[in-house]
This record gives C-alpha cells, sequence and structure tokens, in this order.
C-alpha cells in the first residue's frame, strides 16, 4: 500500500489533513507489520480493549492476542502483502473511522496455490496520548447465499 | 431488541445521552423494519451514499436499493426478527459508530428449517438535519478456514 494506491476519499469534516495522515498511518503500519510479519507492530496500532471482528472465529477478539497473531504470520511461506482500495477516512475530535477494501496475497506454508482475495475493512480510532489506536476493527468477506453457503473469494472492488 | 435486552455499552465521551439515544432509535428502526418487512423504513436510516458491506455480495452497495430490499425481505414466510447484544456506542461531534452483535431469525418461504445465526455489526452514522443518518455499514459472519472454507453460524456472543 504506497502512497500512490492509497486511493483516498476524505469525508468533508472539520479535521485537519494532519489527523487524517495520523489515521492512515496507522492503516500503513498494519500493512508494514503483516509484510514484515511483526506482531508487536500490529498489535501496537490496537487499543488494549480492542473489539476486533476478524475472518475468522471467534465473533470476537477483544485485543490483539500477540502470540496468535505471530503464529499465523508465521504460517506464511512468503511475505503477506496487503493493498488496499477506495479508503475513505472521517475524523471527528477525537475519534475517526476508515473503510475501505483490502487486497491479501501471498502463499500458506506447505500450499501450493496463492492465496489472492479482497476483504471489506472497517476500522474506528480513538485519538490516545499523540497518536491514534484502533478501538474496533471489522474484516470480512460476503458469502454466497445461492446453495451451499460459502465466501466469496472472486469478488473485486 | 428491546430496551430491556440492548445492553448498551457507552463509552465516555462528551456526548449526550441524548444523541445516544437517538443513534440507538436508529438501530431500532432496522429491527422494526425488518419486522415489518418495511423496506421504505429500513431506507430512511440510510444517507443515500451510503457505503453498505451487506452479508451477501457485491463487496459493497452504494445506498440502499430499496427494490432489491424489499424482494428480499419478502422472501421470508415469517417475520425477519432481530435481537441485539452488546451495542457499543461513540458518540464524537457529528459523528458515531456502533459496534455489536445482532441475532437473525426466521423462516424464508419454501424452506423446511428456520434461519438462526448471529452476525457481527458496525455501524457508523452522521447527524444530518434533526436526525442521524447511517453513512456506513458492516454486517458479517466470520468464515471456518480448517478444510472447506464455510460460514460458521454456529457462533455465539
Amino acid at each position: 500500500m504506497s502512497t500512490a494506491t492509497l486511493n483516498v476519499q476524505s469525508t468533508q469534516t472539520n479535521h485537519s489533513t494532519e489527523d487524517e495522515a495520523a489515521v492512515l498511518a496507522v492503516i500503513e503500519a498494519l500493512r508494514k507489520a503483516h509484510l514484515d510479519k511483526n506482531a508487536s507492530l500490529f498489535a501496537a496500532q490496537f487499543a488494549p480493549d480492542a473489539a476486533i471482528f476478524n475472518l475468522a472465529p471467534p465473533l470476537v477478539h477483544h485485543g490483539v492476542d500477540l502470540s496468535e497473531k505471530q503464529a499465523w504470520m508465521d504460517s506464511w511461506a512468503t511475505p503477506i502483502e496487503i493493498d488496499s482500495r477506495d479508503l475513505n477516512v472521517t475524523v471527528s475530535g477525537d475519534f475517526a473511522f476508515v473503510h475501505g477494501f483490502l487486497h491479501l496475497s501471498g502463499t500458506k506454508k506447505g500450499a501450493d496455490y496463492a492465496v489472492s482475495f479482497w476483504v471489506r475493512e472497517t476500522v474506528c480510532l480513538e485519538r490516545q496520548g499523540s497518536g491514534w489506536r484502533i478501538v474496533h476493527e471489522h474484516t470480512s468477506v460476503p458469502f454466497y447465499m445461492d446453495g451451499t453457503p460459502r465466501p466469496a473469494f472472486d469478488l473485486k472492488p
């Protein structure tokens, strides 16, 4: 996710571009954390009690489970690449939210195929001290309801 | 979703309980709209260009498709019942966000089984005129990644 591909849409509010840049820096840190498989960098973007709705069960994690996240990152044979599209940023006072699409790609250890699909991403943040921390994250793919319910990995934004 | 079962957790901000109640009234209107299969009441809760991430594809709808929503509601033989759990409301100025869990239940026309599962729900709202409108909604179930990828309909909050 380079600046060139961020494709940011900013909602008209009374925030500064500085706030918006700081919020986007959190999203960029998530990308970097995956690329480097650095669970600590990932966890540092979250409030300790953040409500996290992941791709996989359970329904919610309360805060990042550092060892679980690191184990998941280490289950990939390649760097975990994340690209973003149509990020929409809204800042209001000490809170902000972002929604858009992330493309996840790489190869899992022991797999003979590449992972490559788009997810929907919503992140709610709170200004804490000098920076912004994620207080809520919601990541998902929709599922087909025709016949056998299955995740829709073939969609593009 | 009665007031008794809302189980609301409010985040500490500088908003009024009046704002919080108005935001929750939008969530209540979504419940009532499903119960009565009233797509117009549903659509009235959304900004015209709201970014909506639904359970089913595509990745996003821009605004509510009224006829599609009414057709979906009419595909149920019973009222569509929605209960909520652990709604967490944050209001900051003219924006707000809510996250929590919704339980969806009823029977589809022609089906010999009842639908009954929990979804994760995130709603971002903007104060527009005298009320609040949804500018972003994200609804999902996670999926199992062991073996055959499939939606996790058996999870409970």
